[in-house]
């Protein structure tokens, strides 16, 4: 049994939803266990994040999936205080090896999703571990809500949240995609784990 | 009179659109000349871009926006190698205050569009120029093919060009929004060069 | 007479002196004020970062240079807590047009400062304002400490801070591009501000 | 025997020494087969790359690392053309799931090599490949020119290249970070083939 972590802040509830598709994506592959944890506030005591049952569970885990909602240009500082907190896991190459991918929510289509994506990305590589995106075949564009990919995402996961209840985002295509990283990235790890280095 | 000069590369026509559009909006502004200046594939022999007459051009006007499309992540080939040939002019610092913005267009509402926006921004800091964005009002997500901003580029503009003739790309709001940022960019040249640096 | 603020988080006291050497930088240019503000983790409750009257002195200031260490690879969750708080003046456009500048500080010569940088750019460009990046020289690459510039950051400061006691860092070359990044900003912001929008 | 290929640009020389060390890394594994495949500006014609015997060979490879030389801030405009005639790859999904890495080398210790290196990851997410970054322990800072990641490059390698001659750069600690990281791309290149995915 492997086992795939998905840590995340979400402010409104939208990160929360992708978080949850992506986790029932890593949930429907065989040998697979997913842990869905949650960063908050209350985990943040002047500036400094701590956790230590969470964090022991990230460090158990083959596989960590970083989700945070795109405020003001960059992941929120919820999840920011998160990141500080690994820096002694850096330093001692602790995650060394492991899976990793991510993902994020914004209420624009853009709205910089990238820039917080490729950060994720810098904290896996900094972190020593194997980062995975989406791979889903390219949108055919056709502007349906339905769509795979329709903004076009390829480090990581940019879902577009919801601003107005009548919008009623994130869409289904959104979620599908989301929920199909959450299997590639399951996929990937059964596969990664199955033959130890230098085998 | 002041000069405002948008130096781009168009693969398809996307991108040549919104320059048409940026320098629309610049154009409506009293006291500034626009040149629209277009990078060619026939610039470049054995991967190095030259034209010193288009060269000249740029370094006699008071502002440049540089743009392209973003392919496979990134700005084309072709303005790639035009870069390059700008690194005489880093040394010298003979861009050095010059007003400097960007625009790129690619078929997804995102599709790494932000990444060849800070891209151009990069260019212009090493050239020491003043990067200016856009500034219109945030968009209110209705949706609407008219919205100003739907899709949040704040860094530069990000159109969302034509890939399947019947959806008619870019929409009337990205051009409108393209048109905008000619105008922002030509008002802030006009006002940065009413007073010489140490007046 | 103009302000220029510098609003800075410091983790370990190295970005706080590279905030000084800017504040220097700035101070010696006549007609320019200098407000000096740190964010600290006792702003912070609950995630959420809170300061009237560090914001309200923003929002007064005619420019403002952010400042934060980079750890794990982006901004500090203290400045990120800050910059979340800046969602409604983005929102109702309050800083358009103010200059803008960044600096940050961390152990490695690189280590991921570029992508600190290029969030601050981010961030100033979201709140519609003009981002100025250092104009000093190119560097000759001496190797030599006093050296302006000896790393090569286009987009801001990138000083090297001291982890190493007897490293004696960030150099008196890093120390002295910093101070003449205050002053280039300083000076940009009287040029700036000398002719009014739509004069 | 699994393949690992090294495409890259090298104007002055500097990027083709980190190619060859990382190489040499690589072909200290048993089991690996190297491939160094030189772009070069001959096999550009009117802004267009094309070879279709070295894209055969990438597109028989395992693993694909791509190397580039930082001008004016982003790979040089001969990988720029390179990476543009791979649309057709991404669009077949062709080079799905194969390992990736990158490096690049220019003058400066920093000189936004880290904005060429996270475009090297974004080529390769658009790509579908799987991201390897070095995984060489933290540099214990000594300033030392021996010393592994000294300037504290994570999300692939940062060499610093040879302006003046009597510097004699890259260093042997930069050259032998770039060995080990084509080290440790092959290993990890095993490992990924040693298990079919759905195994």
């Amino acid at each position: 049994m492997k086992t795939v972590a998905i840590v995340f802040h979400s402010g409104y509830g939208n990160t929360a939803k992708v978080a949850a598709a992506v986790a029932e994506g890593a949930h429907a592959v065989a040998g697979v266990t997913v842990r869905l944890l949650a960063l908050t506030p209350e985990q943040i005591t002047a500036g400094r994040w701590q956790d230590d049952a969470l964090m022991a569970e990230l460090s158990a885990a083959d596989a960590i999936i970083f989700g945070a909602p795109t405020y003001m240009g960059m992941v929120s500082g919820v999840f920011k205080c998160f990141a500080d907190a690994t820096a002694g896991i850096w330093f001692q190459m602790g995650w060394k090896d492991k899976i990793a991918g991510g993902f994020t929510s914004s209420a624009y289509t853009s709205g910089d999703k990238v820039m917080t994506l490729h950060y994720l990305a810098t904290l896996a590589a900094q972190l020593r571990m194997v980062w995975v995106g989406p791979a889903a075949p390219p949108s055919n564009l056709t502007g349906d809500e339905q769509d795979l990919d329709r903004n076009g995402y390829y480090i990581g996961i940019g879902a577009v949240g919801n601003v107005r209840e009548d919008l009623g985002l994130p869409s289904a295509g959104d979620l599908r995609t989301a929920a199909l990283y959450g299997q590639r990235i399951a996929e990937v790890t059964l596969r990664w784990q199955a033959a130890p280095l230098n085998a």
